[in-house]
Formats: structure tokens, sequence, C-alpha cells
């Protein structure tokens, strides 16, 4: 995963740095919209000018850009991680996707629910949903490697099942809480418990 | 299901009618968000002036208000009509909840996109967000009860299990595209199938 590429040559502006800018921005811009937040809202949050802002970065597009990246990446990496393991299964790829897509949500989940509230309403957002796309494609295969296998059933598209999985592991952006009674580790097991085995008694 | 409380007086103006004025009003409010939209927007989108729009509705929380009420009554409605299937048991009436809910969310697609982007930024956002908390704890008593009785798995919290289990159902209305490839009964089986059973092959 690669850091987040903010205009290398601005920084060191004693008592902010560039990396709690991006995390302020993008804590504005989950709370208020992208469009709804000005560079003046981020440099009011965080007690400083609009010029000091500029000291860090050249414009509010840097700072989405950053953040959607970081997210990709981390999603990138976590899928590259599963589909390199070539010793087992295809279902135990498609199973450490998830785990790893989970793991990777709950880390990045700030970035990672600006990615998922992405509209293209811009060529840096546009970008990130063709990133996004690929992605999906990508989880997609998986699955449907998966049912020719014979290990996931086939009685369900496997385009369908492959967005209802993630569908799922998305969904934890909306109420998942840091610090909160269920830690990271318990809700991947859950998720992939649920996806694979279900809900149902046996 | 009760139709949406817009202000009764102001009726029957030719060309357009307030369901229309309604169903535009979401539309723009799912695509620029609702803080991003003006009335003087709405109007245009329909190519009248805002003082023909205001012969309609008195204002934009009444759009959303009318649209949020939509969305709320459908999934409640839905929600008593399992809860009241008294024959059964607490993992019939699971089901059918799952089932009512995503037909719900697949008819009325645009009004529950936009409960679930809701976040409290005015009162009327707030009630919104306690009626959605308010069927949400019914959900996750639901599955309680299932888990009670021993049809559902035990190793899982119920509350995360019903938060992942309505994650799934809710993240349809990001991907689901009326008249595409896959119906309403088909999306709505894929999802208890998914959800109960798990897509590991038997």
């Amino acid at each position: 995963m690669t850091e987040p590429a903010l205009t290398p040559a601005r920084r060191g502006r004693p008592g902010y740095d560039q990396e709690t800018v991006l995390r302020r921005a993008i804590d504005l811009f989950n709370r208020q919209g992208y469009d709804g937040t000005s560079v003046g809202d981020i440099a009011a949050e965080l007690g400083l000018t609009k010029s000091a802002i500029y000291h860090h970065v050249s414009s509010k597009e840097e700072l989405l850009a950053a953040a959607l990246d970081e997210a990709l990446d981390g999603l990138t990496a976590a899928l590259n991680a599963a589909l390199e393991q070539t010793d087992g299964s295809a279902y135990d790829r498609l199973r450490t996707a998830v785990h790893q897509s989970v793991e990777i949500l709950i880390r990045h989940q700030p970035a990672v629910t600006l990615l998922l509230r992405v509209r293209g309403n811009s060529p840096v957002e546009v970008a990130a949903l063709e990133r996004r796309r690929a992605l999906d494609e990508k989880l997609a295969d998986l699955v449907a490697a998966a049912v020719a296998e014979g290990a996931v059933r086939d009685d369900l598209p496997p385009a369908l099942a492959s967005r209802l999985l993630f569908g799922m592991v998305n969904s934890l952006v909306e109420w998942y809480r840091a610090g909160g009674p269920v830690d990271a580790a318990t809700v991947a097991d859950a998720v992939a418990a649920m996806a694979f085995e279900g809900l149902r008694a046996r």
C-alpha cells in the first residue's frame, strides 16, 4: 500500500502535518459531503487560515484524491494478497479476500466511507469509480471460479452473489464503530461465517 | 402504507402533479445531495419557475419529509406484515421480513436510497433516524428470537448478525437497477438463500 500522494514539497509547518489535515478533511467530507465542504471549512476545523491550509495542500481535490487512493490502494492490496495464495482453492482465496477486505475497511473506515459515496461528479471521482469497478470485476471472477470448482452453490448468479457478498462487507462503514464492543477480527469472522455457512443453525 | 403528506390544498396545476414534483426532487437529492439541491434546482429540472414550485409544496424540507415517510412507511409495513405471521416460527417471520424488505427497497428504491443517506442534519432527518432505529431494534429482536428458538446459529452475536443481514439488504440501493437482468423476486430469493443457507455448496 502506498502513502497518499500529497504535494511533497509542502511539509513541516509546526502544529499540523499533512496527515492531520487529510484526516480532518476526510471527516468533514463524510459529515457534510465533499461538495458541501470548502477549503475554508477545513481551515476552520483546524483553527487555521485558508492560506495556512494552502501551505499543506494545493486544492480540496488533492485531499479527495489522496483519500480515495488510500481506500483503493488498501482494498487492491487486500485482494491481491488473497489472489496470490495459489496453493489453495478459489474458495480459499475468496474467503481470504472477504476477511482481508473487512480488515482494510475497518482500518481505513473514513477513507472507504468516502470512496463508497463517490458518484462520479469530477474526473478524480470518475477515476476512482473505474478503479473500484476493476476491483468488483476481479471479485466477481473469484466468485465465479469458486462456483466452477464446485465449492460455492451454483443456483445463484455469480455476479449477484458477489454483489451481495461485498454489499454486506461494505455495509460495515455505515455502522461499525472503532473502539465499540465488536473488534475487527470478530466482525471479519462473522461476515465470512454468515456469507459462506449462513445464519441457519445446522 | 400512507400517501406522502404533502400540503393538501395545493393540488392540480396542469402539467405537473405533486407526485411528479416529489419524484424529480428525490432524484435530484440522490444525485447532488439534499443540502446541495435548492428549490430553484428542482424548478429548473421540471422547467418551472420557483414560484410555480411553491404552488405544489411549501418548502424543500416538505419534499424530504414526504420522501423519508414513503421509505419508512413501506419498511414499517413490511416488518409489521412479517411480525403478524403468528402461526409460524420466529425464523419464518425473520425470513419473511427479509423478503418483504427487499421488495419494498426495490419498489421504493429512490426514497430508500435517500433514507439510508440521512445523517441527522435537521429535525426532519433526526426524526427519520429515530424511526429507522426503532425498525432496526425490532429486526434485531426478531433475530434474537430466532436464535432463542434454536433456528439461527448462536455463535454470532444477534445484534451483529442483524446488522450484517440488513446491511446486505440495504446494499441493494447502491447497485440494483430496475429493468436490469435481475428481477425483484430473484434478488429477494438470493438474499434469503445467501443469508440463511450461505454461499458454500452443500
